[in-house]
C-alpha cells in the first residue's frame, strides 16, 4: 500500500490498540513502552493534495473515519495479544526497538526511542503480600488469598502478578481494625466528629470506589492510621443482575483491584519531581519521593474481606456505608464474642526499584505548519505486571525532555488510553475549546448500537445522555488518572479523551466490575462488552477524527465561545458553592465581582475573536498562523506558574483533579479548595481571606486570558 | 513633519528623556507614569517600504540612528525638567492623560493608561526621621540632619523629599552600636566567626556600597540587629582628587542616599506577590507583605556618620573595614571615655500606603509580524520624592495584565532606565543572544570621546574596556535593580540595557558619587558628566539602534552561538567554584558531567540551527515565522516554572541576581547558592546533595533549551 493510507492504517491501528479497556497479563511486554508519545505536524494530511485553506476537507476526513473498521480492529488486537512476554532492561529495549523498526514501516517520518529510569513497584517473588487475623497467641488463624483463581484458557500463563498495591510501605503492623466506608475526606470526618471513632494506631479497611485509592490512603495516613486494607464491596463492583465472570462481566469474590497509592499531584516520577526522570537526574531518597505512602497498602477481594470485617467490634455501620456483603459487621475498634483478642495483621514486602522504561516517540512530518504538533499519546503498558500505569501517566509524560518543545509547539493532545469500560454510550472529557469539534464529529460518525441503524454516534448519544444546561450530549471536565494530565494540568495544552462508557445514571458500580483484576480478557470484551467491535470502532472513530481534523484543519477547530460558556457556568457554580455561607460572606466582604466581571470580559473577547475570525483571509499564511497562536496558546493562558496551594505542578487555575478525589475534576480549584470544610475553620478569618486571595488569582486569570484573544495590536 | 519621522522623532525623545541618570526632585510629576512600557511590532519601520527581506536595512537604520542629536536630545532634556510638580492622585491621572495625548500626537498608533494600586512609602511629613545619640538620663545630645543642604538654584523648590528608606519599618530602638562594615554576608561572618561579635539586639550601622542595600538589612536582620543605620563613606562616594558637589561631582558631606530596601526577589508589589496590583487584587496585610523590613532603616551622610561612630567601643577594626572617615573609631559594642553610658536611638516614621499609580502603553503596530513585540521601557518616576523607584521595577511590571500575552509574544525588552552614571566608556548588560547585535550597533555609532574623532563607539569601547575572554569589548551579565528583572528573570524576554559608565577598573567608588541624593541634578551632567551631550547621544543611539534592529530585521537578530559560548564559560566557572573542595566532590560523587554535556548539546544545536539559517529562503513567510518563533522562545526555554529554591519569581535558571547582592548577576544561581559557603555547611551530606540537584535542573534545562534549537521536526 501507499505511504499515505500505510499511515491511515497506522493511525487505526493505534487507536485501536489502546481502544481497549483490557490489556491483561499476556501483553505486559508494554511496560517498555509506557508512553508512546505520537506527535503529528499539522497539515501533514494535505501534503498530497493542494494546500487546504478551509477547515478540514469534509470527504477527506470522511475516508479516513471510513478507514476504521470494526474487523481491523478485532483483527488487530487479536494480532497484539499474541506479543510475547518480554521482562529485564535487554529486553525491554529490544521491543522498543521492534517497534520501531515496525513503525517506520508503517510510514512514519521519524521514530525515536527515549530512555528513563524511574522508580517502579513490584511485589517480592519470595515473600507475598497478604493480611492475616492473629490470634492472641500470634497464630495466623486466617490468611488472605496470595492470588486471584485464574480464568480459564490463561492457565499456562506465568508471571502473572498478584494483586497488590504499587508503591506500598513494606511492613507488618498488626492492630485492631476500623472500617473507614470509602475512605473519603467525608467518611473520616463523619468517623471521627459523629461517631467518635479515632484512627490512630489501627489498621483501617476502606471499600474501593467512589475516589482515587491514592486518596484513600492519604486520608487513612491524616487520620494516624498505620495501615490500610483496601478491598471490593459488590455494592460497588456488581451490576445488578449479572453473572461473575466467566459467565458475566462481573468481579468474582476473588478478584481483587490492583493500582497504585501514590499522591503525586503532579510531580511525575516520585524521586525526580518537576524533572525527567533521566540517567543524570538527581534522585531524593525514597524516604524524601513525593506522594509515596508512609504506610503499608494491600488490595484484598470480596470473599477474603468478609473474614476480616466479622473480626470487629465497636458500633454498628451507618446504614449507607454498609456495601452488600450480607453479613453483618460492626465498624471497631474493639472485639466481639469469640474474637475478642484477635488482631489484624498485614504482610506486605513490595519493593520500590529505579527501572529502565523507553519511551516510543513517531512522527509523521507536516507540510504546512510542521512546528506545530497534534499530539495521540497513551500509556500502553498493562499494569498488572507492575503497578506501572501510575508510572506511565506521570513519570514519563511529565517534563519530558521536550517538555520546553511542546510547551511552545503543541497544539493538543488527544489521550489514547482504555477505550470502553461500558457498553451503554460515549463518554468524552475534554477542554472546553474544543467541544464543538467533538460534537461535528460525533454527527459524522455511524452509531455502533444495534437498533440504531442510520443513526449518527451523536444522535445515540445524545438521546442517551443528554446534557442538563442543554440540549446536547453531555461531555465531562478532564480530572485526571491518565496521561493527559501532564499535557493539561501542568502545560496547559488542550486535551481530550472518549471512550464507550456506562448509563452513569442507573449504573452505580465504580468503574467497571473487573476493573484491574485478573479477569480484564480479551474475551470479556468479545463476549460482552464489544461482540461485534462496532464501539470499539466508534471510539477509534472519535479519536481518530479528532487528531486528523486538528491536525488538518487550515484554522485550528478550536472554540473560544465554549470556553466562555464553560468558565460562565463555573464561576456560577463556585459563587453557588460560596453562597452557602451568607453571613460569612458579610462579614468578611467576600465578593466574586471580580471574577463575574472577567468571565464577562472573556465572553466578550472570545466572541469578537469569533467574529474577526468570520472575516480572515485564508489566503494570508501569516494570518492565518497568528490566529492559530492565539488559538493554541489560549488554554497556556490558563496556566499560573505557581501552581495551586500546596500543588505546584498542578498550574491550570481554571481545572485540577479534586484535592479529594484525583479521578474527578474540579473547576476553580483553588476557590473551591479554599471553601473547603471552612465551616470547620480554626481561624475563618484567614479561611476567607484565602478565598478572597483565590478568587482574585481566578479574575486575573480569566482576564490574562481575555487579553490573549483581543486583536495583536491595541 | 510626517507619521514615520515623527515617531522616529518620538523614539529619539523617548530614549533621552531617560538618558538621564538625574531626574532629580523637579521631575517627580513622573511619579505617575513609573512604567512606560511601549510596546513596538516587529517590522513596522518597513512599512513605507517594502517588505524588507533580509537583516535590517543598513541605510535605513544609519538614518534613523542620525536622527538622534545631541543638540535635541539637550533641548528635550531642559523642556522636560521645566514640567511642573503634580502630585496626589487626580493630578497623577491628569499628567497620564497628557502624556496620552502627547504620544498620540507622536503619531502612537495607540496608547493606554493602566492603573495599579502598589503600596508606596513616605516619610511622615510632621514626624521626620533621624537618628539621635542619647545620653544616661535620656537626652539626646546630637541628632542627625533632617534634610540635605539644597544646591544653589533650588532654593524655592518645595516638597523635597528628605533621605529616608523607603519601606523601612517604624519604631524608636534604642541600643548600643555595631559597626558592620558593608554589611555583606562575609561582613557578618567576619564578626561573628573571626571577631567575637553579635550583633543580636543591637543597631548596626553598615556603609554603603559593594552590594544593593536590601541585602545590607536583610543580612541585619538575619543576624538578629534591631535597626540598621546606613552611611556613606567617603572611600565609596568620592572618586580621587574630585571636588564635592557644586565645584566638583564627589558626593558632599550632607549628602545622603535614598532608595527602597525591600528583598522582594521579583515578588513585584509587596503585598500582591506575583500577580498585578489591580483594585480587586487580593492584599496581604503588611505584616505579611513579601520583602519588608522587620526593623527600621535609616541613611545618613559621612558628616552625621563621624558623630555617630565615634561613639563605638569594642576592637579596632579590620584595616580593610576603616574607609576613609579619618576618625579612629572602634566596632562595638561597648563604650569608650566620656561616652560610656550613651546610646544611639533611631526615630523612624515612615508609613507605607497602598496608592494609585498609571502605566502608559504606547504601540507602534508592525506590518509583517504585528503580533510580535519589541518592548522599550523603564520607570519615569524620581525616587527623590517617594522612593517609588522599587515599586516601578517591581509591582507595576510584574505580573502586569499582558503577562501573559508578552510571554507568547515579546520578542526582546530594551531597558530604558539611567543612561550616564560615568564618563569613560559604554557599559552595556545584555543577554548573551544580543551580543553581536550590540557589536554590530556600535560599529555603526561614532565615539563621543573628544580626541576621538573618527572613531566609533565600538573602537573607543574595545579600547577602554577589552573582555577578559577575548578581542571584543567587555559586556556584562545583567543583575537587577530595574524594570528588566520582570521581563528578564521572571518572563524569559531576552533583555539589555546600555549606559554610559566609569572605568570600572579604576575607579573603586561604588556607583557614582550623588546616587540617589538632592545633587543629582540636571547640571551635574552638563556641567561634568556629559557637557556636549554627545555621550547621552552615544547611549540613545545604542538603545534606539536595539530597538530598531529586533522591530526591522526580517529574521531576528539573536545569536544563539554566543549563548552557546557564555554557557560553557558559565559552566567552566561553576565547575571552578566547586573544584575548590576536592574531597567532598569526590566524597559526595559530585559530577559536572551531564551540565557540560549539556552544554555541548546546545552548543551543537545551535551552530546547526544558525547553518540551517544562512540556508533559509526569506520568501517563504512562515519559513522565517518559525525561526523567528525558535529565535524568541530560545531565551523561555530557560526558565523553570519552579523557581529558584525560596525564590520562585526568579524563574530564569541560567541567570539571576545574586543572593547576596541583587545588584550582581550570576550565573548557574541555583548551584551557586548550593555552593555557598558550604565548607560550613551543618549537613554536608545534604548540602552536596542540594548541590548535585541543582547540577541535575541546570543539565535537564540547557537539554530542553537545545531541543528547541533542532529542526522543527525530528
Amino acid at each position: 500500500m501507499g505511504s499515505e493510507e500505510k499511515i491511515i492504517s497506522w493511525i487505526c491501528r493505534f487507536t485501536v490498540i489502546s481502544a481497549f479497556f483490557l490489556i491483561g497479563f499476556i501483553i505486559d511486554l508494554m511496560r517498555c513502552i509506557p508512553q508512546v508519545l505520537n506527535a503529528f505536524g499539522t497539515g501533514w494530511f494535505a501534503r498530497p493534495t493542494t494546500v487546504n485553506h478551509g477547515q478540514v476537507s469534509k470527504s477527506f476526513l470522511r475516508d479516513f473515519l471510513d478507514e476504521m473498521q470494526a474487523e481491523n480492529i478485532k483483527h488487530h488486537l487479536r494480532k497484539f495479544t499474541k506479543l510475547p512476554h518480554l521482562a529485564g532492561s535487554q529486553q525491554n529495549l529490544d521491543l522498543a526497538e521492534k517497534i520501531r523498526s515496525e513503525w517506520m514501516e508503517f510510514g512514519l517520518d521519524s521514530v525515536e526511542l527515549v530512555p528513563y529510569d524511574v522508580l517502579l513497584s513490584y511485589p517480592n517473588k519470595t515473600s507475598p503480600n497478604y493480611i492475616s487475623i492473629v490470634d492472641q497467641l500470634g497464630n495466623e488463624i486466617f490468611n488472605t488469598s496470595l492470588a486471584e483463581p485464574v480464568p480459564e484458557g490463561y492457565e499456562d500463563v506465568t508471571d502473572i502478578v498478584p494483586p497488590y498495591s504499587a508503591f506500598s510501605a513494606k511492613g507488618q503492623p498488626e492492630d485492631e481494625l476500623v472500617y473507614v466506608n470509602y475512605g473519603r475526606t467525608e467518611d473520616f470526618f463523619k468517623l471521627e466528629r459523629e461517631l467518635g471513632i479515632n484512627c490512630s494506631g489501627k489498621i483501617v479497611i476502606a471499600r474501593y470506589g467512589k475516589i482515587f485509592r491514592g486518596n484513600k490512603v492519604k486520608n487513612a495516613m491524616l487520620a494516624g492510621a498505620k495501615g490500610i486494607v483496601l478491598f471490593s464491596d459488590p455494592a460497588d463492583y456488581c451490576a445488578d443482575g449479572v453473572e461473575p465472570y466467566p459467565d458475566g462481566w462481573n468481579l468474582p469474590g476473588g478478584g481483587a483491584q490492583r493500582g497504585n497509592v501514590l499522591n503525586l499531584n503532579g510531580a511525575g516520577d516520585p524521586l525526580t519531581p518537576g524533572y525527567p526522570a533521566k540517567e543524570y537526574t538527581y534522585r531524593s531518597s525514597l524516604e524524601d519521593g513525593v506522594g509515596i505512602p508512609k504506610i503499608p497498602v494491600h488490595p484484598i477481594g470480596y470473599h477474603d474481606a468478609v473474614h476480616l470485617l466479622q473480626h470487629m467490634g465497636g458500633p454498628l455501620p451507618p446504614d449507607n456505608w454498609k456495601g452488600a456483603l450480607n453479613i453483618s459487621y460492626r465498624i471497631g475498634p474493639g472485639f466481639v464474642d469469640g474474637f475478642n483478642q484477635n488482631k489484624v495483621r498485614m504482610n506486605i514486602y513490595t519493593n520500590n526499584q529505579v527501572t529502565r522504561i523507553y519511551n516510543v516517540i513517531g512522527w509523521i512530518r507536516g507540510a504546512v505548519e510542521p512546528d506545530r504538533y497534534v499530539i495521540l499519546g497513551g500509556h500502553r503498558d498493562a499494569w498488572v505486571f507492575g503497578g506501572i500505569d501510575p508510572i506511565s501517566g506521570a513519570a514519563v509524560v511529565h517534563e519530558n525532555d521536550k517538555a520546553r518543545v511542546l510547551q511552545e509547539r503543541a497544539v493538543a493532545y488527544i489521550n489514547a488510553d482504555s477505550a470502553i469500560e461500558g457498553m451503554y454510550t460515549l463518554r468524552v472529557d475534554c477542554t472546553p475549546s474544543l467541544h464543538t469539534l467533538v460534537y461535528d464529529i460525533t454527527k459524522k460518525v455511524s452509531s455502533p448500537e444495534e437498533g440504531e441503524e442510520g443513526m449518527t454516534l451523536y444522535q445515540s448519544w445524545h438521546k442517551r445522555d443528554n446534557s442538563t444546561e442543554r440540549d446536547a450530549p453531555w461531555i465531562s471536565k478532564l480530572g485526571s488518572g491518565s496521561d493527559f494530565e501532564a499535557y493539561f494540568i501542568r502545560l496547559g495544552i488542550a486535551s481530550g479523551r472518549a471512550r464507550y462508557t456506562k448509563n452513569r445514571k442507573t449504573e452505580r458500580y465504580s468503574s467497571y466490575p473487573v476493573y484491574h483484576s485478573v479477569y480484564e480478557t480479551y474475551e470479556i470484551v468479545e463476549r460482552f462488552y464489544d461482540p461485534s467491535f462496532r464501539r470499539l470502532e466508534a471510539v477509534a472513530r472519535v479519536r481518530g477524527g479528532l487528531i486528523f481534523s486538528l491536525a488538518d484543519s487550515m484554522v485550528l477547530p478550536l472554540d473560544c465561545v465554549e470556553y466562555a460558556m464553560s468558565l460562565t457556568k463555573y464561576a456560577e457554580s463556585i459563587y453557588q458553592l460560596a453562597a452557602k455561607h451568607p453571613a460569612a460572606m458579610q462579614q468578611y466582604s467576600v465578593s466574586f465581582d471580580s471574577l463575574f466581571s472577567a468571565v464577562g470580559n472573556f465572553t466578550v473577547a472570545a466572541r469578537d475573536f469569533h467574529q474577526r475570525l468570520d472575516k480572515l483571509d485564508t489566503s494570508n499564511a501569516l494570518a492565518v498562523r497568528m490566529v492559530n497562536d492565539q488559538l493554541m496558546y489560549l488554554e497556556r493562558a490558563f496556566t499560573d506558574p505557581l501552581g495551586l496551594p500546596g500543588r505546584p505542578f498542578y498550574r491550570h487555575i481554571i481545572f485540577a483533579p479534586s484535592s479529594h478525589n484525583k479521578y474527578a475534576g474540579e473547576s476553580f480549584p483553588g476557590i473551591y479548595d479554599a471553601l473547603f470544610d471552612i465551616e470547620n475553620a480554626a481561624d475563618p478569618q484567614k479561611a476567607w481571606d484565602e478565598v478572597k486571595r483565590q478568587i482574585s488569582i481566578a479574575a486575573f486569570t480569566v482576564n490574562a486570558a481575555a487579553e490573549t484573544l483581543k486583536p495583536v495590536v491595541s
